[in-house]
């Protein structure tokens, strides 16, 4: 899509949330932490009061860490879990499995297992068959369960559900890893503390996304056991993301968590995606496909209206098989973009 | 350094020119791509630019790539180079080799052979024994020569000194990689073009930094052979560094590169250090250790000295041994940081 | 099982066909390589004569290498045609899949694609949607298509269909890769030279395997691209497989080569397979899985009965859900064995 | 050189100890394990006889693996002991630095560090100033401490310079590794168990070696601290080294082990080098450059001495620059051999 292109379209898509930029108090933040001289590497105080802020929000008495992208907080959490002959049970539609390039695989010597899912969402028993290769010396361990909250699939897992695959993880001495590139999408959702579905349910390490929340780069990976990090300022700078001017992520995280930027931003979102499809499901010939949990619509367009919507709107076909379309919603979606997308739906589907 | 210490010290100080931030320019540029949504992952208009304008620097028809640091630049330019059971001649205090934590090994599976120096520069005659393990099945095979440009030692290859080396590379069937987190530096100092010392002189694979040059996160990776980029795209996102947001740090290398402020910046901090290097030779007691090509003086001081002096500035002393000092400037230096600087020093090293 | 345990059992199991010996011509070879000194690392003159062997079966004009065993075999040979950010597309079967406890994620980096199979066997087809993935920057790019021959399931690919699939790789920028741990067996079964279902049908790189076909160690990979070859002995050695005494391995492949003692020993275990199937189908209650091409024949034993067998002769229960039993023969499998275990089965399912 | 060239020439050389076979009692005791089936990948009856064997040695409650050869030995065993972003500090003359073509590097993803040496030896207080990188974020860490022992120079460390070694270790939190290919020589020439000087000593983690004491393949890995042994089934497997016909690896062991053949092979090959010495001594013009503490003798000849003795005898030069020969003797080497070797040098060196 050449800039021109662009124009003649929306200003706002629903390709992505990381298609959007920063609200004004994260630009504001950088702005500020941009004064003179402070020490590389992550000894500045606008990184260290970041880190007090996940940290509590999170009940304290943990390990977090900045990164500047989603890939390398998965990726480097994983690492700080894993040996080489190990392996990751995850959802078959898991973003670290299906879009990361292998970047696990690469980074830690171990394998991801495509576990069966309904919504994005694996269960316990589901996983029971991937324990036959423990102790066999010829399979990989398995030694991590990752699950992603709120999913791919723009479901959610609820508590009781995190809880049982944490038990069933504690029982069989695994570990317990999300990734949560929309962890705030979640907390709205389930209008619920950070806390109590992570750390409280069992969570051993998470990616706590920032960069589809609303700031420009940045994620935080937490470990609430800490004897997983204590190797991770290595690992993080091996893997290439010990960042030297980290005072610039440690002040967009800081203004995100003060004053709950970062829950009114992914409330929004929610919000915006809610709307989204209750005006597409009063259109005859889109069929939603999941469950609309955060700030993500999956659905199913009529396929002549495609080209037709996506003249104006960006959005991305998931798959040309199935033609699921992936509608995202973020901080900066507004009600009229919203209408705008319904009404152009509403035309290409109609034929006009 | 707790922010109480650094609040009773100078405001900018000499320890890294990593310490800054940015000037107004880049910050500027931050705020007005912050506009509306962009394609992510590379696919927006900033990035589109800042790409032209980097191969431009070189006389086109090569490929630039965007990654978020130094780390990255180097180790995935690196590894576009490289093949597992091949190894990289460097000088033996390479950046790479002594401050990347072992990220081009692991990265790569190659090795790094720690090459004779002087003031930092390798020469093509020291070179000649990593030869010997050509064709050898028991050792790794001498595949790149890594040069810093401008060196860790604050100084300068000349264009004659790497042309010496790429003629050596390509007559032996290696590869030149310039590690250029200084190449403004650099290019102020030579008072030469980019494409020069690079690209003309037989640099095959370059990295251009900027965060040391004023900008909050970025470097670029420059392929001037095409063929060697191709699989590029992958290794950034396997590398963990294919930023989403990506537009943010086009749009800084976009301020850069327009109306030469990455020169004025790096002259700016070249002519501090050499206003640096003029005051320190002045105090009897400070011993001067290397040509200050660039941004960087080395010295030593007194022993007793040196605490007094971290009082008020902050500074590395790179080796308990030899107790050499790094003071580094920056493009926000002032005149009156160095004179500062300067009379503190007269002071700890006159006993006071 | 203790060795008291075997005592009391048969001397030749169905477990698998490395759980036999060699013949008296390989114990003689080695005897007769015990010569003195000889030159290490594979400069000896066994290992040059079995490496021409070995290519004259394939036409010459391709390149051999010789390693210890299967594992190093499938992932040196894969580490040959690969890059990290690259997947291969196997079987879900597949032994390098299931098999190896990651070693070809660890030691390539890339991927393995799980691919749905028929009789052990994928087909062109299938393959299709797997492509989708290239030119995607988020997504391992397919660059291997591996098939085992024979197959996991003891069922053989035909040469159009090895042909179909190398046709589909070449047309999509692929390579086609053999496990051939048991490609004796299949050239026994096709009754064909080795040549024409391997290198002439388009595969490029083939581990054609020797302990299974009944040499204490070795195994070797076979370019028939010559280009994939020139990295090898780098790769072996830095893959840990570059045997000092070499020779050892030379002289085994030099007997089973010589008089076609490989293809006797191929022939033999096959028969011995198909006459253990006909006696297994006249048992009532014993289920056949698989065509039963080679020397493996799959088959479902009554729940009680498979401890009485086991009692007396071991073989793998693969899959506990399935309960599917696998019996392999070897090149020294007897009549009598086979008679003994088909009276041990029915006495067992008889209930007695 | 050529099966014909080889046959004008000696036909032991002196080119490296493992160029020669194995003594009968390998042979034979490779021929008894070839009786029947047995179970693959290590539980067979003679692998955990060796294995039992090998534990004994050491005092028993230690674990032992067999491996196929050294490579695998040291590597795997690192592996054991190694995070990707930790360090091992040998000697710059180490094997697995120099001759291992970066497998230690690719397999671990750790750094090695040259450490100066003294005939090969490396000493505690040179380790000093390695540690300074300990805590430093952008260091590879320090963690093993490897020696080899007897040395690449074919010198000893004593009993004590072993516990300086691993007193230094344990007081600064590293590992002590010992690549014993030669482990029997040191043995041998020390007068000493095995255990005295490994584990008694402080070394955690030993290769012991077998191949170059005379069997066809096979070294041990052998771990006194079982905590680091407990991943090593799978180490051993993803790093391509569980044989499937194991037995005849352990078969091979049982036989060394049995009656002291090792040591026996041992104490032959070390008294033919100190007779090569003593011979070399009385012929001017050769230069002897390190002590001979085990089967292997360091010396200059004239330079245009060389190629005259190299017509007849197989021997390394291992530096052009220094033309040291590296000459080794074996389980076979007999004294007339020795002898052989001494005249056709003094011709040589006499011009004649």
């Amino acid at each position: 899509m050449t800039a021109k292109d662009r124009k003649d379209k929306a200003n706002r898509h629903f390709a992505s949330d990381n298609w959007a930029g920063a609200p004004p108090e994260i630009m504001k933040a950088l702005a500020l932490a941009n004064a003179g001289h402070a020490p590389a590497y992550g000894a500045d105080e606008w990184t260290a009061r970041a880190v007090k802020l996940i940290e509590k929000q999170f009940g304290g008495n943990c390990l977090a860490f900045l990164v500047s992208n989603g890939t390398a907080a998965n990726v480097l959490g994983l690492s700080a879990m894993l040996k080489p002959h190990q392996s990751v049970l995850c959802s078959s539609v898991a973003h670290i499995l299906v879009d990361e390039c292998g970047a696990v695989e690469k980074c830690t010597g171990a394998r991801l297992d495509p576990v069966p899912h309904m919504n994005g969402k694996i269960m316990a028993q589901t996983l029971e068959p991937f324990l036959l290769a423990a102790g066999n010396q010829h399979q990989s361990q398995p030694a991590v369960i990752s699950v992603t909250q709120a999913t791919e699939r723009g479901t959610l897992y609820s508590i009781d559900e995190i809880r049982a695959l944490s038990r069933f993880a504690r029982k069989h001495g695994l570990r317990l890893h999300m990734d949560g590139a929309r962890l705030a999408n979640a907390a709205a959702a389930l209008d619920s503390p950070l806390r109590d579905f992570t750390r409280a349910a069992g969570v051993d390490v998470l990616s706590f996304g920032g960069t589809k929340n609303g700031i420009l780069f940045g994620e935080a990976v937490v470990f609430f056991d800490k004897n997983l990090a204590k190797d991770f300022p290595w690992i993080r700078k091996q893997g290439l993301h010990l960042m030297s001017k980290m005072r610039f992520i440690g002040a967009q995280f800081e203004a995100l968590l003060r004053d709950d930027l970062w829950l009114r931003n992914a409330r929004h979102a929610n919000a915006m995606a809610a709307l989204l499809r209750a005006q597409l499901e009063k259109i005859p010939g889109v069929e939603i496909c999941f469950p609309t949990d955060i700030n993500m619509v999956w659905c199913r367009f009529p396929e002549r209206a495609i080209p037709k919507i996506q003249k104006r709107f960006s959005f991305h076909i998931e798959d040309p098989a199935t033609r699921m379309a992936r509608l995202v919603t973020s901080f900066d979606t507004s009600k009229a973009d919203v209408m705008d997308f319904a009404a152009v739906v509403k035309q290409a589907v109609d034929g006009k």
